[in-house]
């Protein structure tokens, strides 16, 4: 875990020393959490949504965030197109199969983004086992995602997430009270952060798209491994005693954007945990 | 009073016990807004734009918020799908007539969604007006809308709230300095509130989206509210002098989510007034 | 100065006394933002996206702003259609040329606006330099846009502006560490602000938003100015040692909504320079 923190650490102060610049093509509800949250911790955000976009967005960003909440019809063209130019031009990317199951177009979607392999999958434990199953990697445990909320155990989610980085050959992050982060070597517990998270909308997301700033400088396993554990930080130490949901969601981002490279690797040691 | 200050309270404790999900079709400058006030108090919240989701979102939610502010071309097959749905599975729904009568689109589509007959209906006087009208309940004040800002007084839409609620069965909610809540068989004033709620934009919205989490649990009438004095309530108490807009919001949201069944109860016989 | 400093102090005054509705076609990363900015200095704020909405929006809103970020398809028809109805209308319209040259929808839909000469163009300096190229007013610097970022500086824009001004008619204003605002006969220079403002996004759109609320009661010199100088005004004053992203947010549009026009008129004296 030592070596992971000096890792993780030095995923912060790279992207706080480059500001790169993450092309995103994300949901509605959460797309100015996601942007915040990405210049919070030291990234260059910017947004798309037509197929013509996708090669100059990928050209000009560091890495690629596709998010598939509150599709519009033209998603069905654009997004394939932004995963394939991520691809094409060598450009790490982030999938976040927010509500995955829900509709027709978002599961064709999401099939169709198979073949890209993205180089993290983060979602919820009913998203994870959902994605498994619409991949046909893994046929067991279907994943039951009501709405955008898991109704299952991140711990339950584990065989998928390993199904998908088999395939992917890159990370995946299961968000839940306790996250998990793994890819084909390694697996990691996060512990910490704060039950108040679910009271904002966003939380979920807007760790998809920190990620993605941080896979700008990093591999994909400890770019997930420092978003899951600058969220967990940032969250625990916002909250206070009777706080309401709005100034919660303030200090929070408060925090993302004062979290140094020092107080992460301090943090990954006590809240990280190899398994 | 007492009678419906106890329903009122109930309705928050039993979302608070089982927070419901609520699945909203709604417009793009408060989207974020609805999903945290819909948190806040206790409900979760889905969004979609699909035809294709209609129904499964209706399937996995307890109620539907359908809102026609800035419309996509999609709009005018999804929305009324979504009424639809909600009709056929039973989920009650909430309609926000946001800007009603601003263009040809906006009003195609509030006239096909008379037949799915809302259990609430909340809007500013204006849009009440303009919306009887477009329904042909009622001809004599037509309501004028100025982009999303009522020009009528909440006392002079009484005739057309009463209007719609003998068409639909269902709840009617007037917004304004005193609110106006009433069905078949009661009406309702609601006292209270602050003025700040015209600095910052989505209080209208947030507020039907938050009647849509209460009518899970409730019937329209209560549920209708239920959100109207919540929202008198945590806007009053969210003021301080020289306020700046920003953190009179973030103080509007805590409140929001920290509002208790024993407050609302309290608060229902000070500031409600059946008519 | 002292003359232009009176003038801006009148349109914050008149913007006060007569909140006017500004009628906005925006991205969806900040529309929200937008809109409690617009509210926040005192005007109102309605958003559309669809072309039928065009002439209504225009037909009740004091002035109009057009921003091309994030485009949906209907975009190409939307965008052209509501400078179209500005002009017709003989209202004030911005044009915000978010991420000019990326894509070609993008490019399409800004070449077709060159046409309806807008009021004002607000942009960073890669974008002014950008337009200006496309417009085919000036080829020799082509700005280089990354994303939604700057990559020139704001000096080295001073020619393009000029060109767009002299095409226009109207003013320009060029965002940056000092903002430079001009028309056919006058350019200033305003100093101050905060770096944080790269921090949140929507800063550069907002501002476009609260130039068009000026420009309802002014002309557009000096409508551009007294935007310049309230967002310079408001940022410095939010600023606070160690101060996190959404804090700065929350204290910046504060500060907006409890600028007054005697406070600005000062600070215009101080900030502002003819050049």
């Amino acid at each position: 875990m030592e070596q992971l923190s000096k890792a993780v650490s030095q995923t912060v102060r790279d992207v706080h020393s480059s500001n790169p610049l993450v092309g995103s093509w994300t949901n509605f509800v959460t797309i100015n959490l996601v942007a915040n949250a990405q210049l919070a911790v030291g990234g260059r955000a910017a947004m798309c949504f037509l197929p013509d976009e996708a090669k100059p967005l990928a050209n000009v960003s560091k890495s690629i965030y596709i998010n598939v909440g509150t599709l519009q019809p033209i998603a069905l063209q654009s997004l394939p197109e932004a995963a394939k130019a991520a691809e094409e031009l060598q450009k790490p990317w982030v999938l976040d199969p927010v509500a995955a199951g829900l509709g027709d177009s978002r599961t064709s979607i999401l099939k169709e983004l198979k073949q890209y392999k993205p180089d993290i999958i983060r979602g919820n434990a009913s998203e994870i086992m959902t994605l498994a199953n619409l991949w046909g990697l893994q046929t067991q445990s279907k994943g039951n995602v009501e709405g955008v909320d898991a109704t299952d155990s991140v711990e339950s989610a584990l065989t998928s997430a390993k199904a998908l980085a088999l395939w992917t050959g890159g990370a995946v992050a299961i968000s839940g009270e306790t996250d998990i982060v793994l890819d084909n070597k390694r697996a990691c517990r996060v512990y910490g952060g704060s039950e108040m998270l679910k009271k904002i909308t966003g939380a979920g997301c807007s760790l998809g798209g920190v990620m993605a700033v941080y896979s700008a400088v990093s591999d994909a396993f400890t770019a997930a491994l420092a978003g899951s554990l600058a969220y967990k930080w940032a969250s625990q130490k916002a909250v206070k005693e009777n706080m309401g949901s709005f100034s919660f969601q303030t200090a929070f981002i408060d925090n993302l954007s004062l979290l140094d490279a020092e107080t992460i690797e301090k943090y990954a040691q006590k809240a990280g945990e190899l398994i």
